[in-house]
Order: structure tokens, then sequence, then C-alpha cells
């Protein structure tokens, strides 16, 4: 069940049965020469709108920019700063919770996201820990999960990529893509076949060090097969954890 | 061109040719018995995702969690403050800024979105209004657009439902989410057949004047083929403003 | 009754009468070669006074600087950013509702302000619509008005001065001020007779469309005494709206 | 020279003969049972208007609403945050640092600002401070004088009123304020003809200990005469603390 | 008793006591050719830590970085910007409220703190004030001591010093911190013996006219001896000052 | 080297030789039975301190309140929100650079800081990732490093505390506080020997989950001798970390 594609009335009904929501949430930045640029934002999309397809989900709207800074240096990439995540994602629980929603599972596809998130849910908490019963807003929790993350889909994701799955502009996050959106693969070839790694700072450094755009990966071994091998396997992952956290 | 289904040297390519881009910007909110919560989001997106296909424009991320709080009191509607709002749009463009974006047309489905992006527009201005060359930031103009008020949109609304086409939870806007997820039609019988109309303040005193949600319309009258007209108009407005202000 | 012209007391005894009061509203900033830099601030303030005179109607304080961030290159304007505008109006609103204040009509001198009220009154009422019954504030409404708004005052501008009434500098809002202060009645030879219109961003680029501050009109039409018959026009437009409003 | 009495050529012509302008700054907040609520921005800009009569010094719009949150359980009393306010200051002397001006002396009407002017000031410089070179204003200086705190002003205040002063609803500010505005002088019985004085921290806190908002003083001690005395030594002492700030 | 040195439970033992708590607050700044740059932080905090040896007195962690933009000119200063600050108490104290904290006395050891703090002091009252009885915080009361204003301390340095005490960078300050942390004297040749004397701005003003840091003091002037004597000296007015605040 | 015991000049000199610093940052937040509130504060303090005795290492002021909302259901713990925390980094992280600083190492006690310090990265990379050349700030690095997380840290704690290492109120960070503080070592029985493990929200939440504080360990198991042992391997791993991070 998808928020945007439903009536009032019928999440009315949903809050009957739960009290439980996923949020995509992704990025906008720079996949190298044949990454997505919303590829982060899509793959949560794609793999939470194929789990509320056969189970009672409900799917928000996804949250499709957020921390890039660094991917700055590479033309479409967009970012929020820290500070406005927060501040957007507390409004996004705040509002949720007002209908009495109690658990918020942010699907995540983005790895620089995940301090910013985690720093939003002390913030949201923070509300209520300091305000006790005088709180504004009652006890939701939120829970983080990267749709990578899910043990099977890690394990494929070695096995079939190895040392070329990388950290940035991985194989599996473009297959994914490739599957869901197969008019939009890109071609191109890549030198050195496996990209560099390493820390990086600002967009300046991170151009700097990597220059087309990639960190670690080999992107060119994607194909949409496997990629509909990752959501079948992340989507397993996601129900799982949602009826778990849901249940909590 | 899809900002999320290109890859950065695309953008670079597109850059070349144009300094102007699209962002459909819309809101997460109850559109009555009928309407899907995603409707003002869905619209801009719908419309400004088939003006790109047969024209040279760069359409970015939906903006979908708007202005809404005179919505909350019902279920899956979502907002942001004004004052975070201010704060995601004014790193967005920031962002674009950096890569040589000079023209930004926000295509906007909701009416309660436009004092809030007419107010983040004077602080990205005031920025370098307020520092001039020292300024951080390159000079990049802004400018919005409702879906809605290109005069033949308008006009084919107020011909075709007349008085039943109201101000929230229209037919004009129900008949556009219709055409694009037939599969997400919904129905319901309203009472009155045209709904109230007024002022509103906050979520309660919405929900006390508006008790199923629409404000003055009759969102039955809806149909999808109507919804495929009004895009095809909106399509032909959008294209000519964004030539116009890319131009200007 | 003026608001600083009062005691505790008087103020105590006003609520007992009535919960609604009126602020003027206005702009800091340049109104071409024969406009007074305050204008915005003084034609709300002057008819707002006039109004207080023989009606039962408490105004407020005046907010002066309002959002002028594209008059900037011209000296003496002041702005303040959206945000801050926003949070100051929180601020205003948040201490009258202390008192039992429901009623906050902001009386409105300048057209840029417009988008930034508005989008302050959302941030107001979303305090209550997330927090309902925990809220921190009771459910204080909010109006705007611009003081050249009222039908019967249009319509005399439309009259009176046609074609040269434009949109800033109007020989209107001239005509008030030096019907008010007929000391700092100022003349000059402005060219063309009529300035130019059009869209604008930022300070830069409002000096190089509109050289000398004046937009689409002809403020040297303005004489004191068509001023005397706005500002009579606009206080019982304003009566009528503050009485409405106040009983709503 | 008034700034909102004056066009913005009269205001370039000014820049090239000084670089200082005077800002009133006050509060809007309860002043015991004969005090006006506007008294502290009432007399920074009654003395302040005063001074600009016979010298050549621009005076702009009065900061009419301050730290007042103490006084909130007074009705009509109004207060920004101080985190509000120090943005608004921000703006104001950004704004007016755009035009060039080097020196903005804040001319006060209340203690309670004086902590948060300040703090005002540091976060300021503090943008230059932290980044020189790089900054994106020039190296505008700020000054704060209280109306009160010249010493012949103080001298009479102490001669004339002796333990009957206080500290809140003073006789001298209530004077003041019966010299410019005879029409609104309030009577009324107090009792303890001197109020206590001593510490306080919130609204509930002051009411409790000043039931009618005087701190320490007779206020009945005031009449104009001695009001138009205190703004003439006032004034004074204002024309030559700008003279030196300018010139510094 | 230190909080950093105490378990959770000896605090809720401490609460049943005493509701009250020392937080000492400094800055991180250039004290001249032999101040050392924590002696804003150091001197309250070793002076309340002597305190509470042998006083049932609660210190709190030392909030080590102030208002000290001025001081940026020279190396290894360090500040916040006073919204930054405001920020920050407010969080302390609202996290010590949650408790059951009452009374938190700030004691201090930077000039150039106080307005600061006394800004956030009416932040944290304004909760309260503006939300009354719906309000999310208790009425904890705040108070700010300097280390330096004890008379009794004052006194000693007028006597000790002389015109050589000047305002920073004092023969006073660097003499606790001798007394404390032998090992970490230093010795220079200050020349002029006095420093200058004079009112700043920004870090760059501060540093042309306070070449070497000092503000019109000879810190040449201070021994370990006569830092424990001030320290024993404001010992005494702090437990004073803690026992009266604590039972108001 | 400490910069609180050094003079500005002292500091010039290092800045010729390095451009690194390093900054403990931890909490202050309850520890369980036996545990110091400081301790997250304490460890990065007390082993930084250590390891600039014997090596060409500058050591900032601690960082002593962080995200601990989650322990505010037990006395004596304080947070910042993440907000405010961020904001506070940045402007901690801005000095420096101000200085000429170019990396930043946080040495963090405390495992709920870690993507509140990495959200505050980002935040400052922002800056300049949005800005450019026309940054107001140069391009510092900063860098995050755990006491515990060197090797042989945690190898020395898996080996001597095993399965009673747990996470919050470990024995090794008690170790490290009762060898820097003997006279602060505190004893109690505890029941069960080893904590429940798990994950929390909010403050209500983590004391219901884990009433003494502690989670998954056994404190008891600690003793000042391993606390030295400690100290001396993460010493060694700051030194290392620290020379590479300088160097880099």
């Amino acid at each position: 069940m998808l928020l945007h594609h439903s009536t009032w009335q019928e999440v009315d009904d949903y809050l009957t049965r739960s009290k439980a929501i996923v949020i995509p949430i992704g990025s906008t930045e720079q996949h190298g020469p044949t990454g997505l640029i919303g590829t982060d934002a899509l793959c949560p999309e794609i793999i939470s709108h194929e789990a509320q397809k056969d189970a009672d989900i409900l799917v928000g709207p996804t949250f499709n920019v957020g921390c890039a800074q660094h991917h700055l240096g590479f033309a479409g990439s967009m970012t929020l700063r820290p500070s406005t995540m927060i501040a957007a994602i507390h409004d996004w629980v705040s509002s949720l919770a007002v209908h009495g929603f109690e658990r918020v599972l942010f699907f995540n596809g983005h790895g620089g996201n995940i301090a910013t998130i985690n720093a939003a849910f002390s913030e949201i908490y923070a509300d209520r820990s300091l305000a006790g019963e005088a709180s504004n807003r009652g006890p939701v929790k939120c829970k983080l999960d990267n749709w990578w993350d899910y043990k099977p889909v890690m394990d494929m994701c070695m096995k079939t990529y190895g040392k070329g799955h990388g950290s940035h502009a991985t194989p599996s996050e473009v297959a994914v893509t490739q599957w869901a959106y197969p008019d939009s693969i890109k071609t191109a070839e890549v030198s050195p076949t496996i990209a560099p790694n390493g820390r990086f700072t600002d967009a300046e450094d991170y151009r700097n060090k990597f220059p087309d755009g990639r960190m670690g990966s080999d992107p060119t071994l994607a194909n949409p097969e496997d990629g509909g091998k990752l959501v079948a396997l992340s989507v397993t992952g996601l129900k799982s954890s949602f009826e778990t956290f849901a249940a909590s």
C-alpha cells in the first residue's frame, strides 16, 4: 500500500491494523559513468514498492535528496546540509505521529545518510526525553535499514562481484536500477576496471581522488537479471524486518 | 531528460546546452474521499515527466512533502514547517548553482506551498543581495509555475467542472492522477455533492469545516480521459514557460 | 486604542471586550525619487491609527522592517531574511496569545511581505496542528489585509492614476504619506514618466531593471488631498474587516 | 534626518557626509499602573528624533519589540526570544552595511535588552572574525547607548526622584513619554508608594513579586516638564556620543 | 561533589538534599604573553572544585569554549557564536531540569560571556513565560556569578595590582592558574608594562589595538601565592552565594 | 602540549611545526552503579593528555557534553540536541581553521556521539562544497577516532572481559577512570552480573530496559591496573593515528 496512492480513509483503515510505516530514503548524486544520479533514492523506492505488493506494508513518499556534499564536484548532485535534513526528518516523523504512527522504518539507499539519519532520530527522541509527560508528541520509535545490509543481499554481492563491488557506484545498486528501468541502462568504458578506494572530505577532495565518481567498484559487472535477484532478496529482508519492528 | 535517470556526464552535456532545470514540487496530504494523498506531488511530476519526453528539458527529483499543516487532521497527511521547507529549497537551489544551473523552475502542485516557495526565493536572493560580489553563490534565478495556472488549463477546468471545481480535491487534479495511475482510481459517494468552501487556520479548524477533506469541489466529476487532456494542456504551458525562462 | 499608548490595565479591560488586535506591518525600502523609505510601514500605521480613533480597535506596534532584499541596491533599504521574519512574527503572535488574544490582523503595506507573512501563519498554525491538545499555545487565528486591497481603495487608485499607478512607489502610497507628513513631501523630475515594469530577483537585478527604484508608476501624480481620501477609504475597509474577523 | 522620511537619494547624499546611523531600540511591555506599554521604545524614539532636528544625524526605524519575557504576565507585553532578536539585529546591521554604513549606534530604552544587543554585536563581529578577508560583509562597528546613562541624565534622575526612581516604570521614563504624548498621561494610585525591588526569572515569578508591574519606583513623581528636561539632557548626550562614534 | 566523578545514584541522593548545581563556564582564548589560553575556563573550574571539597555543592562539567570572537586574531583562541552558545546553555539547563534541578549557578570566568549567558537565561525563561502551564519544562532558575566579582576578591585585586590589574590577561587570573598549575607558569617581558585599554569590535580590530593580547594589565605582577589567596577569597564568595541561591 | 596550558605564542610556534590538533570529545551521562557520570569525557581526556606528554601533539579543550538524550532517565545525565552539537562542533572547527589548523582529530569517548560528529563533519565540508573558491573558510579536514577502537585496545577488552564487556558502562572505560582517578573508585553489587543488552529509543524506553543503566556489561570486572594498560595501548594508537593524519 503506497501512501501516495491511497486516500485518507484507507490510511485510517490501515492504522486499525498497524502503526508502522516505511519511508524510502536516499540521495541524488552522481554514481559514476554508468550509474544513475537517482540510484540511491531509486533502490529503496523500487524495493519497498515491490515489498508492499503482497504484504500489508504502508510505504510513504521517498525522501530523495540526502547528504551528498562530497559529490557536488559532479554535475547533477544535490545535497541537504545535515542540519536541514535533521529538521526535515523531524517534521516527517512528527507529522506521522499525529496520526498515531508509532514505528517509522527508514529504508535507506545511501551510506552517506546513515550518520545524519541517526542524528535525526536522537533529535526526535530528545524532545520526549527532555519533556517527559509534557511532551508535544507521543513516543514514536524509528529504525534505519539499509537495503543492502540484509545478509542474503550482501552475500550475493560478495559472491557475484567480489572485490569489484566497492563502496560507491557499486554493481549491485546499478543492477537494481537496471532491472527496474531497463530503458535507462547506460554503458561506458571504465578505467581502471576497479576504481580506487579511500577516505574523502569535501567535494573538491572527492573529485580529485575519484575522478570518474566511482569508489572501489566495477559497475560494468551489473546486469538487470542480477538486479532482479537482489531486489527479491532485499524485499524478503525488508518484509521480515518490518514485521518484527511493527510488532516490537 | 530526468535527472534521476541520467549520469553526471549526461548532465555535464546538458549544461552545455542549457542552464535551466525543472523541479516538480508538491505535497503529501489528504485529497478527500477519492483523491490520492500524493495528488499534489504526483500532478507536477506526471506533467513535467511528460514534458521532457520530446523537449530538451531536465527534470529534477520531486519535492514531495510541502506545507500541509492544515491537513494533519486527516490520516496520512505530512508537512514541513515553512522554516524547514525554506532551508531545504535553499539547499536544493544552492546545490544546483554549484554546477552552473542559473534558472530553476519550481513546477508546483499545491496552493498551500506558494507562499513558502516565494519566501524561499527571497531567502536565496537575500544571500546575494546582502553579500554582493563577496557572495558564496552565483546569481541563480528561480520561478514558480502552478501546473493549473496556464490559461488553457484553467479554461478547461472552468468549462468542464464549473462551480464543482472548487479549491481542494478538485476534479482536475483527481483526473490527472486517474489518467496516470488508472489502477489507483477510487470511488466514493460524497455528500454534499459540492463541498463547502471558506477560510481555515490549523488542522483542527480545517477538519471541523471540511469534514471529508474537500473544499468547494465535486471530485466525482473526474475521469481519466479529461485528465489526459489536462496533462496535455499543462505540458504545452510548461514547455513554453520553460523555454522563455531558460532564455531570459 | 494604541497598545503603545496604553497601560496593561487598559489592555486587560480591552480583553474583556475583544480578543482581536491589529498589527501594522510594512517595510523600510526605497520608494523611488519622491517616495519615503518608510512608505510601506507608514501607510498601514497611518491608516490603522486613524481607524482606532473612533472605533474600539487595539493597534499594536508597527512591524517596520520586512522582506526587501531586492531593494538593497538603493541606499537606506533594510531587510529581514524571510526565516528571521517568520521567527519574529511567531514570537509576536505567541506573546499576544499569552494574554488571550485570539485574532491577530496583520495590516500590511508591502507586497513583498505577503508570501513571508503567510508562511509565518503556517509556521504558527503548525505548532498546534502537530501537537494538538499538548500544544504550548492556544488556537490563535491570524489574517492578512493589504491596505490597498479593499475594493473602494483600489477603485480610486485605478480611476485616479490609471496606468500610472504601477506596482512600486505608486502615487497612492506616496499620497498617503504626503497627507500624513506634509513636511516631508519630496519633489523630483522622473524619466520616463511611467517607470518600466517586470520581474526581478535579487538587488543587483532590480537596480539594473529599475534604475530610479520605481516599478511601473508615476508617483508625481500624488497629492496630499488624494492621500487623505485613500486613508479614509482604507480606514472604512479596515474597520469592517476587523469587526468581521473579531467576531469570527 | 529620519530614514523613514527620506528618499534613497537623500541617504546617498548623507553617506557622502557620514557613515553613521542611530537605531532607536526598545521594548513593548507593561510599565506599571501609569506607564505606557510602549515606554521603552518611545523614549529612545522621542529623544533621537529630537536630536536629529538640528544635527546631521540619520535616525533609522525603531526596533520596538525586544526582550520582555518576564513581563508576559501583564497584558499587552510582547517579546522576542533572544535568538530571534539576535537574528533580526544581524539582518538590520547587515542591510545597513550593504550601503556603506560603518557605524551603527543602537540607542536603547530597555535594560532587559542590553545583554541580547551585546550578544548580537558579537554574533555580527564573529562573521568577520571567522572569515577574515573572505567575509561577506565589511567591518561595520556597533555601539550601545542607553538613553538614561549619560551622566547629566542620571544625575537629574537621582536628584529629582531619589529612591523613588527605581528600576522599572521609573518616573523618568514616564516623564519623557508624558512630555511627548501629553494626551496619553495616565493617573492611578499606587500602593506601596515605592514598589518592591529584587531579582526575577520568568513571567510568573515577576508577576508574583511585582504585582502592579513596577520595580522599586514611584512613577507618580513624573511630570511632563521634567520629561522635557530629561529629553534635552539625553539629546545632548546622544549628539556628543554620535559625533565621537562617527569619527572613530 | 563533582558530577563527573559521581554515579547517578549519588546524584539521586544529592537531589534529596539540594536542587542546586554549579556550572563553571569560561572561554578558550589568548591571555597575553604569559597567560594560559584556558585561563577563563580554568579559573572558575579551579575555584568551584576547591569550593566543593568541604561543602555540599555539586559542580557540573566546565563549559569551556565561550564567546571569544574578538580574540581570534591570536592563535589558539576558539569561539562559539552567541546563538550557538544560547542553544547549548539551553540544552544543558533543560537536561538538568529533567532531574529536578531548580537552581543552576553559572560560575563564570570571562567577561565576554556575560551578555550571552544572560541572553541564554532569557531564552530559557521565555519557554515558560510563553507556554505557562503547558510548558515542557519546570520553572528552573539560573544565576550568573563572576569569580572575581565577590567584593573581597576585587578588593584584593585593586589593592595588590592597582592600575596594573586591567581588564584582560589580568595578574589576578594569571595568578589563579599559576597557583593551580605551577608547572605551566610562563614568563615573558612585556612592553609597555601596562597594556593599552579601550573598546574593540572584531578580531582584526582587537589585534590592531592590543598587539600582545593584553588589555590594560601587567600580568607579570602575578605570583602563585597571591593566586592561592584569590582562590580562597572567591571560594568563600561562591559558597555563600550558592547557599543563598539554593535556599531562594 | 595542552592548548589550555599554552600561550598564544606557543601555539604560533606549534603551527610552524604542525597543522593538526586533537579534540577530546565525550559525554556526561550515567554509567551504571559504579561508573562515573563523566566517564565518556574523562577517558579521551585522560588518554590524549597522556599522549601529548612525550609527543608533539596539541590537545584542545574537552567537548564534554554530547548526545545522551537516552540517559536522561538517570540523574545527572546531560545532553545536547544533535542540531546544537553540530552547530558547536562547526564553531570549534571554524575557529581552529582561522589560525591555520588543517587537521582536527576528534578523539571520542561515546558511541552515541558518532552519528552526530560525522553529521557535523558533513555540515562543515558542505560549506566549502557549496561555495568552492568563494568559501569563507579554508579546506580543513576532520577525523573521528574512538579511544577503544584501536585494535590492541579492543583485543585486550575482549580477552580480559569477554562477554562481560558489553556496550555501556563497560569494565574497560570504568578501568580507565579508576586508573586516572583512584580516589573516585565506586563499588556496588550489580544484578544480574551481566546487564541485558538491546535496542532503545528515548530516555523512558532506556530506563525501562536497563534499570541500573548498564548495557550488556559487568563493570565490576574493572580495576585500575588494567585501566593503565588500556590507556597505554590507546595512547599508542592515538599517536600513530595522529601522525598519519597530520601528514595526510
